[in-house]
């Protein structure tokens, strides 16, 4: 197989594709979606027999058992993706809401009209359910997709991309709208990443060794994150009561999650009366706290104490381990997030107004917030509806990324004849 | 000199920079463009005693005559310079605004605030005026910024770099917050595109050959346009009027800038009775028209008619040259455009409401016009106030960039003490 060729043709296709997605009326592309939640219902058990295959092959290649987790398509995942589907139906259509129309001096009025990107190529783990909700919210969208799943899930996703071109061309759309990648040849990521005449832009799902690859590799604009080191703040002026409350649940909801606090920064003047009852919770989970000297001293005797290096400011766990570094106040707090944060997600326990107001603006992350646990930083808990990634660029996406992530703007101009003089 | 070494200094300064300009109110922003603008007018005598200088070496080299002009600061371009300051102190600063703020069902309160990028670097030609434009806008927009003009400038841009440092200074803003590059060693650029950790975008403004190369070497996003090969569509539902009207300013009202159209679009409908009459008007500025087989059987005995080749449909002449193609209709005509066009400007002529419309809707251009020149696609004709360049890409900014394209989204969250459940 050629797949320099093989990857061509997909490009070539999805391209065309993408022409007619982006003129595609919002009722046609509901009832693609609907078509492809019914689809998904009518079929669970062909599914799951495919899903089956790829499980059996997954477990004598050794898969860890995390990843055959992630695998598995259960009864409950299958109704989920179709509900997901039923949700996006739901969603208002992006594309061609014009804003900002004003006139000119001229006479020409001009406004901006939101458009798709094009052509986005996902490449996810071996994970099903980020074949249908991406098809989903590329389909939504206006844009075509080429999706490059985990090779251990290619039957399911084979399935799965059966599914949805039926329910694209039952909706009189494409069905190339949304393509997946056959081979399980690495070589395929290659030319997905380096072919910017049929790709727009290209959204990574895994873990940050595989994005650190994709970065060097790639010819085309990435909406990415590496890695989530999210920071809570306990100001002096906190309320002890949703300092405990949100270190809690911001370390204990998940460990796994980009959204979770990975570095608890004290203030000095709280940290004795704060600590010792933050440690009673932590204990709950076991959870081992990596303390600075001052925390240490604070925290003897409690059964899980570590010392931290200064490593692990720069450490994401995702695991039930907790940094703790004693400041002198919001200022030093602030130093120490701005350098060593992921600029993913940052929180302030205060009641203090103004010291709130200034954590806003300065601290230079895709969410920041004021007494908020670091896990609401989600695209369903923002409101967006759905989810592609969560994105800690600066430029085009930053934090969730729901539909409009998926858009752009383009200007347009109503005249009556105008010329410039 | 050790170059690698320059521009990693430089770059750490700009970062450091960066963080007092995000934070930095909008009166000092805008004392400091006072400041400069003052300054500016003050020093005019010695700026052109410094640009005297740049000339001087620039004719012992033989630069093309061009050149010369765009790298002469006059009288005019001084005060040119310093009303453009004034202009964008007069803009609103667009850091710090918060849009989209809603609760949401679990008690937070989310939206966004709009933020500096942090350091722009800028790559331009030996143009002087482009150091004071490009400084007023990171400026106000809160970014800090590198600039790298054309070698040819260097004297005046030191001068001018001089009076906005001190302008800074006087604000209380950090100095470094613009700084020139004072090498004329290449390897400077080399190094300002691929130190991602101090630079967070580049804006090349140069010419094709420049922003190619930029391309294959930058490790940092860059916001660029690489040509404007512009569109004009005259449908067979056109105003005659206006089809001549806008067909002869959008070509002939400048040749050299990247919204002039570049090849005419003509419903064969409407060929016959309308070539004939815009070519009496291409006649009195000796415009070379380079027709398709059909275009030249209407235009025959034109003076200055050529054929055109298929080279021709992708070139930006830049030159008062136009070349011509008779379509069936829009759909041929849209064909067309989504094919050829740099993305950039394209404009349809007709008074029928469902083509504009669908012209609108499919054209996939930065600016997509109906009845109007497209020598409008302009950050100030579009009330942007000013403008750091044009984007064609699709990621981040589109079409003209003015303040907002220099800045990003962070979300940001209010909360009460509220935990995911």
């Amino acid at each position: 197989m050629d797949i320099k060729q093989y990857m061509k043709e997909i490009g070539q296709r999805a391209r065309k594709a993408s022409r007619a997605m982006a003129k595609a009326d919002t009722a046609a592309k509901n009832q693609a979606l609907s078509l492809i939640a019914a689809a998904i219902r009518r079929d669970a058990d062909a599914l799951r027999a495919a899903n089956q295959k790829d499980l059996e092959a997954a477990r004598t290649s050794g898969l860890a058992p995390a990843m055959l987790d992630r695998l598995t398509l259960s009864d409950k995942a299958i109704a989920t993706m179709a509900e997901g589907l039923e949700q996006i139906v739901a969603l208002p259509d992006p594309i061609g809401e014009i804003s900002n129309m004003k006139y000119r001096p001229t006479g020409i009025q001009v406004g901006q009209m939101r458009v798709p990107l094009g052509v986005i190529g996902i490449i996810y783990e071996a994970r099903p359910n980020v074949t249908v909700d991406a098809a989903g919210l590329c389909i939504k969208s206006g844009n075509a997709t080429i999706l490059r799943g985990g090779s251990e899930a290619i039957h399911c996703n084979q399935a799965l991309a059966k599914l949805v071109s039926e329910g694209l061309a039952g909706a009189g759309l494409p069905a190339d709208a949304v393509q997946i990648v056959e081979t399980t040849d690495r070589a395929a990521v290659g030319e997905l990443i380096t072919m910017p005449e049929y790709v727009d832009v290209i959204v990574p799902r895994g873990g940050k060794g595989l994005i650190e690859r994709l970065m060097k590799e790639s010819k085309v604009p990435m909406i990415k994150h590496l890695d989530g080191i999210c920071h809570v703040y306990i100001d002096d002026k906190a309320d002890p009561a949703k300092a405990l409350d949100i270190s809690f649940n911001a370390k204990c909801h998940r460990y796994g999650t980009c959204n979770t606090m990975e570095t608890l920064l004290v203030a000095r003047a709280i940290a004795p009366s704060i600590l010792p009852a933050l440690a009673k919770l932590y204990a709950t989970r076991e959870v081992e706290l990596r303390g600075d000297d001052e925390a240490r001293a604070i925290l003897q005797g409690y059964a899980h104490l570590t010392a931290a290096s200064a490593e692990d400011w720069s450490t994401e766990y995702l695991d039930a381990i907790l940094s703790i570094r004693i400041v002198t106040g919001m200022d030093e707090a602030i130093d120490h997030i701005n350098t060593y944060s992921s600029q993913h997600t940052d929180s302030i326990i205060t009641e203090d107004y103004t010291r709130a107001m200034r954590f806003l603006r300065e601290v230079d992350s895709a969410s920041v917030m004021i007494n908020a646990s670091t896990r609401f930083a989600d695209g369903f808990e923002y409101g967006l509806g759905a989810e592609i990634g969560i994105s800690n660029d600066k430029l085009h996406a930053r934090g969730p990324v729901g539909l409009d992530g998926l858009t752009s703007l383009k200007y347009v101009v109503f005249g009556h004849g105008e010329i410039r003089e």
